[in-house]
């Protein structure tokens, strides 16, 4: 499905994580124009809503080719997965290198393909509800310690399920929303009283996310065999999270307003299509999962990460890298798991793996374990140091697959974290 | 407001929920017609979409009438507490005794009041983020004896903040929709492995939830003095529970499967001007919150509720009568502090109360309460018997303000519970 001896006649930079083996989506917007579906390539944004109307997808007998000028890309991933591959085929037949079609007429490729500087990147999908897993054993290990200490660190529950939590669908943002540090109440070990003010303990998570491509009704059951079906694609997500409200007011039903602040998630949905080649088995899983989670072959992706931290003005620092293919749950096993008592799914559903940790110390996908709960110095460039985030800390996160000498990239989710509204 | 002396021109049944001091607003269709909004009256449904044509609300000065001509109420409700106050006037003007607009023509009556019976009820809000909170002294002191022991039964932050935790959107439905017994992963005390199958302890929980009528920007705070402009009204509300399945998965991040197979809402929403004449003092607060939860005065509603339990074929029977009243946090401060770190809110959001028990054993808003963790055992009529829900079990919320000959009724939410498809 990803030819690699496939070219395209657009210029794709060396290393750019949009060759024309990837073609993720997303929704952006030029100055004074309506937000609409495009696709990456190389540096630029092809934009589907042209292609449209200049009649390039009526091969692929779309229903309602209205979906290429929606504002949200949920029209067109609700056409389900033979549309999806279609469009992607079409895409790649009119980018490859052989390939007259647009390449021949200046206006059209000009009309067609926007640079992507000039693009402004929306949030990709309208997310009916979210969900955020917590399926990195060395995450919850690690946070396990901290917390209850090395021999009650896993919870019995967690090697039998994905546990997951609901998170706020509304506040999730797309790369490049910059977000306030959160006022809130919060009580430290050594008060008689909680008190009011802006978290001082500010927190990213190294994460990723599936989006929904095919509902279910209520009562439905999603198979692990049959969860790729209802799989549109994949994003990065740092779900942002203030540790000493969360720690005040998670017992005893989870996370609230430590997390719902906000979530930002990178504006490309990198397809299954197009991660299909960097499919690898997960980790073993002891004990035996129940039947209903019994996890398919290849059910994870090779996809490496990594967090940088920038200080304003100053030079960004990466401060973990890690892979997606350390996470115990795969998606397969998420979505047949989220959907076994009947609960139904909807389109643009995000489902979020919770911070991916890896084995080693540099691998920890958040300031929480790579400070081991602020006992230990998180060094960056230019004589900077960090136990959290400071004011005005920009974060990033990128991701991409690469074997063989392909590369297929998830650009980066990127936000700032701004000073209280006090 | 509401003016007890007020009659209408449109029969209202002795104890009727829908006197013309009432006029709740949902979502009804009549067999081969599209969903559209209406209001309650006596039996009746006024379908406001006919009013509209017939230019009834032209000196509204709606922006776009086209609001009642939608499948949801979000539209309606985003044109703000003006428009919903104009409107509600102009219903009381068009059917109080003394006017004469509509009664006197025959055929515009027809077709403006259609007989309840005729209807049928749909989802009256489309909701885009949906909170649970656990705002009842009573329900949370119960549980946690059962769990935890008489001494550790509040958590330490209880007192200091409406704990609460994001429920599932997608799964909220209205009044008559029938669930299944979910499946899922449960562990016996005494098993040494998770099993998977059918809940085997069912349950209902009494709520009631608000519905946001007004949204924010990320970052933006709701005070409690400003909250009540932020709520459109107010719903009876089923939160089911699988006590089994949410046993077992809770640890750490809370109510999952246990909850998200279904979640159901009666579907008239009482409007806040509705109940305005029965607003009282809430509970006295002792730790005093901190400023951003000020409580204002009368924050709180006397609203009497009851829960039936009907077995197939048989009688039902109320387990329990309890108030809204009882809640120890009034929806003013659940959503001043669900906006305390800036997250955002929109139209249709629903904010539910938690399980609505009072101090007496009779007035518990569960049968984990009711039968006390199944070692009770609650007597229904025809000599049936419950420690949870059986199969095919209808499960009835009944709610209504009574004060002065004036009564101010929710209808009711049921739903049946069906045999687990497996």
């Amino acid at each position: 499905m990803n030819n690699t001896a496939l070219r395209s006649w657009v210029e794709i930079p060396e290393n750019s994580d949009f060759p024309i083996q990837n073609l993720p989506f997303g929704i952006f917007k030029t100055t004074g124009t309506e937000p609409r579906p495009g696709v990456a390539l190389g540096n630029m944004v092809i934009d589907l809503s042209v292609l449209a109307e200049n009649s390039f997808f009526d091969v692929a007998e779309i229903p309602d080719p209205g979906v290429f000028f929606e504002s949200t890309l949920n029209p067109f991933i609700a056409l389900g997965r033979p549309a999806w591959k279609k469009v992607r085929q079409i895409l790649q037949e009119l980018f490859s290198e052989s390939s007259e079609a647009i390449k021949g007429n200046a206006e059209l490729t000009d009309a067609i393909l926007i640079p992507m500087d000039n693009c402004e990147m929306l949030l990709p999908v309208e997310i009916p509800d979210y969900t955020d897993f917590y399926s990195s054993l060395e995450h919850a290990t690690n946070v396990g310690i901290m917390f209850r200490g090395k021999d009650n660190a896993l919870m019995p529950n967690w090697k039998h399920l994905p546990v997951g939590y609901h998170g706020r669908s509304g506040s999730i943002v797309v790369s490049g929303t910059d977000l306030h540090r959160p006022m809130g109440q919060t009580k430290a070990d050594d008060a008689d009283a909680p008190s009011y003010g802006p978290s001082k303990l500010m927190d990213f998570e190294l994460e990723m996310g599936f989006i929904v491509g095919k509902e279910t009704e209520l009562g439905e059951v999603v198979s692990t065999e049959n969860a790729r079906d209802h799989i549109f694609g994949m994003v990065l997500c740092n779900d942002w999270s203030a540790r000493d409200i969360q720690k005040w007011e998670y017992v005893p039903l989870g996370p609230f307003l430590g997390k719902n602040f906000g979530t930002s998630i990178s504006p490309w949905i990198v397809t299954l299509e197009a991660l299909e080649e960097f499919r690898v088995d997960g980790p073993a899983q002891d004990p035996k999962p129940l039947s209903y989670m019994k996890n398919p072959a290849k059910s994870t992706f090779d996809i490496q990460l990594e967090v940088l931290i920038q200080p304003e003005g100053k030079n960004e620092s990466i401060i973990c890298r890690s892979n997606f293919k350390h996470l115990y749950w795969s998606i397969d096993q998420q979505l047949a798991h989220q959907t076994v008592n009947g609960c139904n799914v909807r389109v643009g559903d995000m489902y979020a793996s919770g911070t991916i940790s890896g084995p080693t110390e540099d691998s920890y996908g958040s300031m929480l374990e790579l400070s081991w709960r602020g006992s230990k110095t998180i060094k960056l460039q230019d004589g900077e140091e960090r136990k959290f985030l400071k004011d005005n800390d920009t974060v990033i996160l990128r991701g991409y697959c690469e074997k063989d000498g392909q590369r297929i990239g998830f650009g980066e989710v990127s936000g700032k974290l701004l000073p209280a509204k006090q």
